[in-house]
Formats: structure tokens, sequence, C-alpha cells
């Protein structure tokens, strides 16, 4: 018997484009050596990616707005007719910095998605009634200035324009002085009521971080799932202060090594993080002097903490603290944030009865949601869960089901009524 | 009754001449915030204190040479024809370079303490019975490139030119290239015979880095000691790597976390250390990607260890890397150095019986030691011991006492006989 050449799968406009953008974007602030992403927020790299999202909103014929914190906007329709109207928007997106060295997935795969879900619907002549537009959110990672979701945190109010601009990368440039050389003026930076009022509701398509829906033993199945809530999570850092010693020369009972309190910092964040339930990671470090020969002055140790329960979290930290007898500087903390409960139940049906999941991540999402924002998410699923790091992926008939599962949702909550 | 003023201090050249060349190199590379110096090998901030050198041998009059490596020779009458005579010169010197914020110090004292010298004998009408010289050696805290002595070492051939020029800084820019950039050729670079057989005698003058002069309660007493031996020593590095992964949302049990080996190192090299008499330190870290809420991929875990018992030491670091189950890189070692045993008697005499004391800090005159010339040091109080650190200190007293000292020994060394 003879196989019967299959036929060419149906090409569908809104794959075509995904699968061209997503090649464009392939290059763009890759480093070489780690295969990892270096996309930081007011950087060249950022501007690279600016500048595709305009031309991909040109393309399309979208407005593009910049609001006050520098987050981008891509408009069809008028919002502020619309929103006067009583029908605000229905805006899809996501964002496309990554922390160091991260993947190509979290944050470019909602933009691309969004984008790519437009084709399709223009391309079946969908009509929405109402505005319909694409965020790109700027330093969702806080990568360089250290506080995840800034732009989505001082479009809201939740982060005060005063401490996001005097924060400082590491080399010492402020917030400010960063936006500035990125060619966004840092006087304007406030919360931003004019471009909240166009939104009526936001949909963030991400990859998953976790094997949900990629863990053969776990009960959720299909490509797609719809978000729930995000954990309640939080940024601490220790500033563990020594004396900056000769290496050769000074007695181990002269010294005073900070480095061996980081050592027990590291240790204990893992048990107390086991023993409540919760996940606990020190990630970064920064030595001074940072000297082979040189006893360190300083080591300052962050760390980051999450779980489905608030309390727990923070028993985690402050069981942490008393046990390494250090104080744990709170950089950030985000309760726990509920997605909008009917639209998750809608998204869900849309979507064949797409599994329901919480998220140990955080998002531009959960920042609206908490600021009163109609929200919801779905995530793709991600085969290892493996996410930060180049390893990260999604298969490709994956990401095509996302775009597919968001121009389902769009065409449901912007639709023409029956 | 009334105090009488007392008699001005005699005006010695000398002393004089330090004082205003300290003051000049005060500024060269030392950091606003910290207070510390970064003098790293082959940077404009080396470049400056190069020039430094370069003109103070100029206003001696003294020829200053470039050898192969990139070390620099003040010199005071021909060398050459000195060697070829059976007399080689007495050779005076120390390093300009520093640990990231390192004090002021370590390097530049022996190195101003050598022209003040010069300056205190000239005053004086005294004629050497042989060439002067005074060396500034390049890269002596390997800072940069992570090999300490590295001018040293090439000029000897204890480190091979391929090995050394291929050294990377955190750039990934190579020894070769900083040299091309910093003015000097690395294709010349290679063991310097010229330059070794122009020294009969190099002394070398250095701040202590411990309390044995500084310290109430220790029999060693006066400004100034004379070295007798380096401890043996070396530097090691532990690669660990896991996997990278998102913070959030991967479970404490899925993870390979090096953060949690990279404490173990850090907590066992003291450990181990203690156990077997030596000390040891882990003063440089590298994380990758160094994310807040992201598992590291790499921690790189740098050791040093030294003690007086060569075989200690190398117990020290195989305890430790068995104990971690990880693999202890060796990047350097350096056996037990002693110093010229006439020679040491001989200054410790000239001093008015000055006291013989061992260290455990690594010098050029070391690397030369081990070569072959003959070696010796002078050590001047460290008050506090502490050192690579801006708490680093000497009182000028105590520095001009070593000026004394160094002028001291070149009338015996090189002086026409009675």
């Amino acid at each position: 018997m003879t196989a019967l050449p299959t036929a060419p799968r149906p090409v569908d406009p809104g794959h075509v484009s995904f699968d061209r953008m997503w090649a464009e974007l392939a290059p763009v602030g890759r480093h070489a050596a780690t295969g990892g992403y270096r996309r930081f927020a007011w950087t060249s790299e950022d501007g690279t990616l600016r500048e595709w999202f305009v031309a991909e909103a040109a393309r399309r014929g979208l407005d593009v707005v910049t609001d006050r914190v520098g987050n981008l906007w891509a408009w069809r329709g008028d919002p502020d007719a619309a929103a006067a109207a009583g029908t605000p928007g229905l805006v899809l997106g996501s964002h496309l910095d990554s922390v160091p060295d991260g993947g190509a997935f979290d944050g470019p795969l909602g933009v691309v998605s969004s984008f790519a879900a437009f084709d399709q619907l223009d391309a079946a002549g969908f009509q929405p009634d109402r505005p319909l537009g694409i965020a790109c959110f700027g330093d969702e990672e806080g990568a360089r200035f250290g506080i995840a979701c800034a732009g989505s945190r001082l479009l809201t109010g939740a982060m005060t324009s005063e401490r996001g601009l005097a924060l400082t990368d590491a080399d010492g440039t402020t917030m400010a002085d960063a936006m500035r050389a990125g060619g966004h003026d840092p006087a304007v930076v406030g919360r931003d009521e004019e471009t909240l009022r166009r939104i009526g509701t936001f949909l963030e398509l991400h990859v998953e971080q976790g094997r949900a829906l990629g863990d053969p033993g776990h009960p959720a199945e299909g490509a797609v799932a719809v978000g729930s809530s995000i954990w309640p999570h939080g940024r601490w850092r220790f500033d563990l202060e020594g004396r900056a010693d000769h290496a050769g020369t000074t007695r181990l009972e002269d010294r005073d090594d900070p480095m061996l309190i980081a050592a027990e910092v590291i240790q204990q964040a893992r048990a107390s993080a086991q023993s409540h339930g919760c996940v606990a990671t020190v990630g970064k470090l920064r030595v001074l002097p940072n000297g082979v020969n040189a006893i360190p002055s300083l080591v300052q140790t962050w760390l980051d903490a999450r779980g489905a329960d608030a309390r727990a979290v923070r028993n985690t930290v402050s069981h942490l603290a008393s046990t390494v007898g250090r104080t744990a500087i709170e950089e950030s903390w985000t309760d726990a944030t509920d997605f909008d409960a009917p639209l998750v139940r809608r998204l869900s049906e849309l979507l064949d009865g797409a599994p329901v999941l919480a998220t140990g991540a955080g998002h531009d999402a959960g920042i609206l949601a908490t600021a009163g924002v109609r929200t919801g998410m779905l995530f793709v699923r991600n085969p290892t869960g493996i996410s930060h790091s180049p390893d990260e992926h999604a298969e490709t008939d994956d990401c095509h089901a996302g775009v597919d599962a968001l121009a389902r949702v769009v065409e449901d909550l912007a639709g023409e009524p029956a």
C-alpha cells in the first residue's frame, strides 16, 4: 500500500504572520555565548524592540500611543470616544523585555500572538464592536532596575514616579536618566488616567512557566490554559556587611567575612521555604570588591519568595531573617491576585473547557487586575516548564493554538451581537 | 614652667619627595564612593601610573626600559655593561596596580619609597659601585585577568606567554588585546633573559599585611621588618553548573540550583582551612544570569588558600572538593618561597636587628626568588593589619622609616668598599 501524499495544511494568515514576526525578533538582544536574551529596559535592544512594535502596528494601520510611563499601545478604533460612550476597548498584549539570558517566549509570545490574532480576524472579515488594542509594557522583568512590572506599576500608580525614577541599575544610572537616553521624558511619568480609561478588558497571553500543561502526569491537558490567579510574591534584599581584608594574611579568627553569612542566607532560604510550603530563591548576589584575594566588605543577597498563601510567604522570609540574625529589606510585595472570575469561566468555556491554572509568576496582567481592570490570562503549553532560561520553549503548533485562542476570545468579547 | 618650642625637624630630602609623590598618586584610580583604589592592568588608570613612573625617572635622569612583558625599569648606570663585568645591578621596586577597592599602600609604597631612597642617597653624595634600578611590575594583583604576579611570572617564564596572553577579563577581553590597547606589543611577551641578567639583587619594600609589627602583644617591634619567606599559596575555581529556571514557578524538588552548592563551598572552605591550620577565602563569585527571579545556570566560585605548610594547603583544597563533590580547578599555585638566607640575616643586622617575618601574601619578590634571583623584602608596619581594603594604612613616620631603611641597605649593598 502506498501512502497518499498528505494534503497541504491550510495556510492560516495568523500563523503565517506569527512565524514571520517570530523569526524577525529571534536575533534581537540574543547573546551569542549563552544563547539567551538580554533585552533590558531603555537600552538600545529595547529601542530596537520598540521600533519593531511601532512598525508592526503601522503595517496594520493601528495608531500607536506612548503612555506617560513609556508603555506602547497600538489601537484600532477611537478608544477615547468608545470609553466616553461606555464601551472601552479590548486590549491584548504583554512585554518584549527579558531577564538576563532569558528565553525567547516570556513576553514576546504574547505580543506576537496578539498581532497574529488581529491578522487572523482581519482575514476572516471580523468587525469589532469596540476598539481593539495591543499593549507592549516596558520593563516587565525588572532586570535592570530591580522592580518587576515597573511599566504597569507606574501606569497604575502602584509604584510612585518618585520611587521608580530614582531606581538605579548596576552602573548607578537612574531610571530617569535611562528613560531620557531612550527618548522618553521622565517628567511626565505617573499614573495615567487617560490610558487606563481606554481599557475595558485586558488579556495577556503568556508562555506557561511551569509544567501543568506539559507534565504527562498532570490532569490539565491541551495547548492552552486560562489563568485564575497569581500567587502572592515579593523580593527582599540582605545587605551583609563585613570588613575587607587580605585573604592571605588575615587569621580566620580575626575575620569579619560576610560571604559566610551569605552562604547561610542561601541555605536557610531553601530550608525555610520548604518548611512553609513556599518557594524561595537566591538568584542574585553582589560582592564587593569581588577579588579572589580579598575578604569582601559587602555581599548583597537578593531573595525571591512566593507561594499560594501570603502569610506562609511572609513567614518564610521572617523565619529566615531571624535564623540568620539579619534584616530582610523588602524591595517589592504583591498580594495574591485573582483574575475576573466570570471572565475566567467564560474564557475556559470558549476554549472548549481549557484547564484553569494559578501561577507563581508575576505579570503586568496581575498589576492591572489589582488596579481594578477586568483582566484575564491565557497560558501556552511549555513542555519542560523551563523559563527564564535559554532552554525555554514552546512548540510552534502550540503557539499557533495560542493565536487561534486569542482570535476566538476577541471574536466573542468584542464581536457584534449575533 | 613653660614648654620650650620644639626644634624644627630636620628636612630630609627623601622624606620630602616621598610626601610629594604620595600626594600626587593619591587621586589616581580612587573610587569616590568606596574610597578604595581601582588600578587594573592595562586600563587608563594603569597608563596614568606608568606615565607617572616614567616622569619620576626622567626627573632623576634615570633611563627607563620597558621589558618584553611590559614591566618598567628605571636605571642609573649601565646594567648591561655591569652584568657583563660580573656586578649586575641592585634593584628596588614593587607595583602600582591594585585589587578592586584596594588600599593606597599595597604596591605604591615600595615604588615611591624607592625613588625617595634614591633622593636621600643623592643628597648625601652617595656613589654606588654598580647600577641601581627601580622596577615597576605590571599586573601584580591579578585583579583583571585572575593571575597574581602576572608581570613577574611572564618575565621569568613561570607563566608561558601562551597562557598569559589568552587570559580574559570579566568582559572577555584577552590580556593580549588589553596590552595592545595599553600600547604594548603582545608579540614580544615571553621570558626576558636580557632583563633578568641585569638584576644582581632585588629588594621589595611592602606595607605589612598582617599585624606582626602592629600588634602590641607580638614580640616583633619597630617600624620595619625583614621578610624571610612567603607561604605556599594558590587559587582554585569551582564551576558550579545548574539549570536556569523561573524562581516563581519551579518546584523546589524540580530544581538544579548551583547557588546551594556555592553556599556549601563557602562554608566548607572555612571549615577545611580551620581543620588543616591554613587560611581559605571565597572572595569572588560570578553568577549567571544573576537575576532576582532566575535560578542560576552557573555559579563560579573562587577559592584562595594559603598556609605555612604546602601539604596542608593542598589538603585543605582536596578535602573541600571531596566534601562538596565538585572539582577544584587550579588556576595558580606557588610553593613556599624562602628569600636569600644570608641576605635576610644581613638586612636584619643592618637595620639594628629588625624582626624577621614570614608572610601569607604573594609578591613579585617571591616570583623572582623562585627564578633564582637573590631577593629580599622589607615590611613597613601596618597598625591594624588591614590590607586589600580602603582602610589599609601606615603612619607617615613609619613610611619615612622605610625610606631610611632602603637607603641604608643600598648604601651597604652597593656602596664603594670602605
